[in-house]
């Protein structure tokens, strides 16, 4: 190879991002190299301080700059519900739509016996502590709809079901989607819970 | 949005990366910031080192990491033949065959009267420099089998008909391949330049 050990060990460094093979981590430095001023260079630096102040929020586990995130810090989120995503990328989603004014809890994965992942290590001790000392009325169990999702939901309703309300999202046809393209579980689901026009 | 905000400049620079979108550098980000102690900060550094240091062979294009590039330094490439690739991945996949012991010519991109792209941008008189400085007796046109790369073929060939023997790289099946996936035109051109068994 005539490209540098340096420029060899980035790529192979790059192509271990999720998204990322490679092949597309070579274009990804080969582009970077060639806007390394305007480009590279701002970026090492942008990823430098990240690296250096992002830290997960004690009580919810979103990333933040603190100990406490800034929807944990703000009381204006203080409206006695709290969303249950698995993922930060869930909760950023969430808070792209802006519909959403309650607090967060990032499980940071769901339950799998196979994988040895149990309550503990998803920060469902902490959400039942948080129900109480957040007084919060309602639980929105906003887990993705795969059966690890599900299952982690069923268990977080029956620790939680005497103490809040517990809602989820509603499931059915996504805005746009065709009917033709929606797999059966979708349109059965989107049929079950058809409303009143 | 709950992500600070250098967190969401960071996606915002990583989407400008070739083969990442908004939702894959948000992705690639949350991988960074999970495995901060042993990705992020020592991608970081490297980009940085790799910013500093690498630079564009002045002779050829290819990129190292001084004014001349390790193949335009060694001696053992010396051998009079140079490979006219249009960008540096070419160069580097060339070189992934190991079959290639000559040196290279990087123009940088293909001729194109849209884009205002003449030879004095494409390196195209420094290669004809080069014929004559290094003894060259064999120039290889290992452009990309598309109109803009045969073109810039075309016009080099042209420069270089009388003074250097000009080759082409072979056109036909891919090692590997299924003839009913392949398109008409390099069917064609495998049939054209078959060869007696």
């Amino acid at each position: 190879m005539s490209a540098t050990r340096e420029i060899e060990a980035l790529i192979d460094m790059m192509a271990r991002l999720p998204g990322l093979g490679p092949r597309s981590a070579r274009r990804a430095v080969l582009h970077m190299i060639r806007k390394r001023s305007v480009l590279m260079t701002p970026l090492a630096d942008l990823m430098q301080k990240v690296a250096a102040s992002a830290r997960e929020c004690l009580n919810c586990g979103n990333i933040g700059t603190g100990d406490i995130c800034d929807i944990c810090a703000s009381d204006n989120r203080a409206n006695g519900m709290i969303c249950v995503v698995e993922d930060v990328a869930d909760l950023w989603a969430l808070e792209r739509s802006g519909v959403f004014k309650g607090r967060y809890h990032v499980l940071g994965g769901t339950l799998s016996a196979l994988d040895q992942v149990g309550p503990e290590q998803l920060r469902i001790p902490r959400l039942i502590d948080r129900v109480d000392s957040e007084a919060v009325t309602e639980v929105i169990l906003a887990l993705n709809a795969t059966v690890d999702g599900q299952t982690t939901a069923h268990y977080i309703a029956e620790q939680l079901e005497d103490r809040v309300t517990l809602t989820s999202l509603a499931q059915g046809v996504p805005i746009g989607g065709e009917l033709d393209y929606l797999d059966d579980g979708t349109i059965t689901a989107a049929l079950n819970a058809r409303r009143r026009v």
